[in-house]
């Protein structure tokens, strides 16, 4: 039985649990956990979540919650930039495939949860989507071996890393301000445990705006496959349970298009990825007051 | 009198208090709070401080602490890349002054607090220090006009914002690895709240290595002032109270020395800014497990 596991909130509060056919059972009430994190971090966290899930008791109606990204207590949510092969390509500055991954950090206010909106800001015409398969650590550690690395993942979930462009050059170096404007990317829905998911080298990504397909690829075809980014990260700094890696995204985002295509008011944007999940956003224009 | 606003362990647990001169009132135990970033959340939680310090309990011995980073659990800590007039120049690649500001995001583990060991990588030979003064966020906010900004601030501290110079260029966009080696960097000892620190316009800072003098600036020479930074990052993301903005480095690190003079095993880096506190940490060669 493949585990769906969420933080959501309902009815005012904050809780976590798992989704399963009718409705959300609350591991939250049932395992005395305080946190997904905190589930994550223990040994029998899962085994823990899995007793419930036999049980499939109904303590939320699916309808009833609201979608908080998977972690939102994250440590660090880490973001890979240029990783499939094509997106090198793309910048078309003649530049060999990178010995080292391209990364930056991004604040978890920066990210919504499933079937939140995405907030188009009124400071910029240039926002983007940007779909990627994410890992979520369970074992900590540092210097991790890529033989090891692996068994590091707790399980995996789907994101839209959206963004900013032209906020990603204001400066010389680091895309920090056009990456991290509030609510401009979604994780989600779940996090599917990394044995319910099949077989990492099979895992591909589908991103649709508006139901028109724009980008499609395989992990097969990443630059720095899993075992690589987890090992490389834990070299500089200690990964701990409930990190996210955001893994890079496959060409055919909005920036990539002559003329580009960017996200307007009224955009839906769904990422698939088959085995763990459909994470489905629309676009709204923020209303700031004057 | 002037307010120093610790976080600290102590017999194994982490606590939060007030340094005077005769030891360590434990403010969590006499306000509380849970954390100093609560105290500071809390409109009323510097008053609270201000009337234990007029008794000035003592709870702990000074020597009996070791100090955190001041604020452990900040939702976001934001540095900024060049930000001193001379400082541009050193790129020598003849561009004008930037028109925003150049900046990432560290994670928490990437500092230590005061008198803790900064630990030197055995990944590489260019471990360098950047002195630099910290602005701490008392009341949150987004998009908080420049006019109004400073008011955003409830206090200030001290950093070694070091880091490790061949890993920042590890890609082609971003200095994410070389800024975020574990423990790498140094925040504290304390915060002073700003009413306590003087005018703001005449914050200076020196960094000494070993007692030899190697940064010395004023704030008067910032190409974006507090109040600019305040305003610009609240442009694209939420500020927090207890969130870190780390303004920036004068001239003197050790890659602008020719040859370049990184720290080794060792070392002891003090930056002092007068009017909020001296930091002081000792450079430790990191000792890996084969």
């Amino acid at each position: 039985m493949m585990l769906k596991l969420v933080s959501f909130s309902a009815a005012g509060r904050d809780g976590f649990g798992l989704v399963h056919a009718a409705g959300v059972a609350d591991l939250g009430a049932r395992t005395g956990f305080a946190s997904l994190r905190e589930l994550i971090a223990a040994p029998q966290g899962l085994e823990a979540a899995r007793r419930v899930a036999a049980e499939a008791p109904v303590d939320v109606a699916l309808g009833d919650i609201r979608y908080r990204i998977p972690v939102p207590d994250a440590d660090k949510i880490i973001c890979i930039g240029v990783n499939y092969a094509d997106r090198n390509a793309e910048y078309k500055d003649g530049s060999e495939a990178p010995r080292y991954p391209s990364m930056f950090l991004r604040t978890r206010g920066s990210f919504a949860g499933h079937g939140e909106p995405l907030l188009l800001p009124p400071e910029s015409p240039q926002f983007d989507y940007e779909g990627e398969i994410v890992i979520v650590i369970g074992k900590g550690g540092r210097r991790i071996p890529q033989e090891a690395a692996l068994s590091h993942i707790f399980g995996l979930t789907v994101c839209n890393e959206g963004g900013v462009r032209d906020w990603m050059r204001h400066a010389k170096f680091n895309v920090t301000q056009g990456k991290n404007f509030e609510k401009s990317g979604s994780i989600g829905p779940w996090i599917v445990p990394v044995e319910d998911a099949g077989d990492l080298a099979d895992l591909s990504l589908k991103t649709w705006v508006n139901g028109e397909l724009r980008q499609e690829d395989t992990v097969q075809r990443m630059m720095f496959p899993f075992a690589y980014l987890i090992s490389y990260i834990s070299s500089f700094t200690e990964l701990l349970p409930g990190d996210i890696i955001v893994t890079g995204t496959p060409t055919g985002s909005g920036a990539r298009f002559d003329p580009p295509r960017y996200l307007v008011d009224g955009d839906v944007v769904r990422v698939t990825v088959p085995g763990v999940g459909t994470l489905e956003n629309r676009v709204v224009r923020e209303m700031v007051p004057a």
